[in-house]
């Protein structure tokens, strides 16, 4: 693999000189946008930053793997799936997600920013349970290059 | 997590002392039987020893992150997918399967077993790509409790 | 595990109501004040955020797993090793340290501060390349543990 | 890295075409050999598998990582570190070794062999607690390439 500067395959991202892309709009409601930091395709690891202005929401998905967010600006609503209760991040919040957790609602009620590293998949998942997408560190790498160009 | 003796969640298996089970019928194709050894659900890994006779095969599936292999009996003919030209393990014989690595036919022309640890869930897919299962370290787990009542 | 509010063996912290404790002074020079944020036993992760005022370094160590750091503020200058050309990572900087990296001196010119994750512990070395502290997961918790009375 | 046929950086190893090599004797006490089958340097990762005649025993060391083996033939008795009791494997034997796992004593009664895969170095000790050396896969790499001329 390059070692390209600024890029999700290479060692050092300066992150401001990246612009912010649009999620896949079928990944999740809104405006939300991020930045792919980092892919380790040896253990389907990947990492990068999101920007969800007040009103996004992802869509329903069960992480694969472990993840962990360090929620830097706002707060970040996570609800349902096997805890009903939910519960709220509030930045500076740091969030340990188990491998398996399953998030039905991750809305945002004001602007808000997160960075997380992900071990594995994401199965995103629609109302009958069905995997509509798997967002793994391919895709997530197949995703970043065809929106920047890369 | 209780530390269950000849368990998967516990810490060592005497193998002799644990029955062959039926791998699921939609995930093969004749009598493929396993042994559950362990999972590790932080990581999302599991481990496992199959037994494949003659005439066996495993369904189309993509590995969503690494896995090793330790054939210990017989002969495993891996095809498809990226590498379309396959490989043929031949006992003994260790292999690691990457991050991704697409399988179409996982085939067995003589009596065989082998031993794999795996890293994060198996897609299994239909003919058009489609999601069929999802197999990781908690389906597994729950699969051997129902066979095994466990 | 405890699933403990707060506590780097729980599920979530609110980081600005844990206080900063110093790091363990022969691994550093100056007053490096770190909070650990999680800690994952089954894999030896670890993931922590430290205050790095400026004039401070931490002392010579190799990385025996990856690593990923996101540079919240100020300037981290890593020097020595295999690259003795060094690298400078300028806020918002994200990085990459590969398994084995070796870090001569890792210094902050500026106040700094830097949110990460380990896999596998810090092989910290004194100037005969001998191992003066391995800082793992038990390691760092031990120490939290101690300074924090949890 | 290069996917070279029959060697640790390649994706396939048949295992009766390579030769066993003397485990480094510093780290074992008699005449026990090893075949170095994979590393993985993202992960730092391994996977070898060992002959362990009658008499033979491993130095004293620490898992930093998890690890698991499978005993394919002979008694492993494992003594020491935390859990005093020890435990003894019998072939055919699967067995998880929890991260941060302390062996005083890893002893071969009879003629064995086991197939191990390791995530991350283990730390082996001198009497005092001190880190005589730190094998990952860097380092189980280059005494292989030494061994074999690799």
């Amino acid at each position: 693999m390059a070692e390209t500067s600024n890029s999700p395959t290479g060692g050092y991202v300066q992150m401001d000189d990246v612009g912010w892309i649009p999620f896949p709009p079928g990944l999740c409601k809104g405006n939300i946008r991020w930045k792919l930091l980092h892919v380790s395709p040896e253990a389907g690891a990947w990492t990068a930053i999101f920007d969800c202005p007040a009103g996004t929401s992802f869509a329903k998905h069960i992480h694969m793997g472990p993840g962990e967010y360090f929620l830097t600006k706002g707060r970040m609503h996570v609800r349902g799936g096997s805890v009903v209760g939910g519960a709220t991040a509030v930045a500076p919040g740091y969030g340990y997600e188990a491998c398996n957790a399953q998030h039905d609602h991750t809305e945002f009620t004001e602007d808000s920013e997160f960075y997380m590293t992900f071990m594995g998949p994401l199965n995103f998942l629609d109302d009958d349970g069905n995997t509509v997408a798997l967002v793994g560190c391919q895709q997530v790498l197949d995703a970043w290059n065809a929106a920047t160009g890369g």
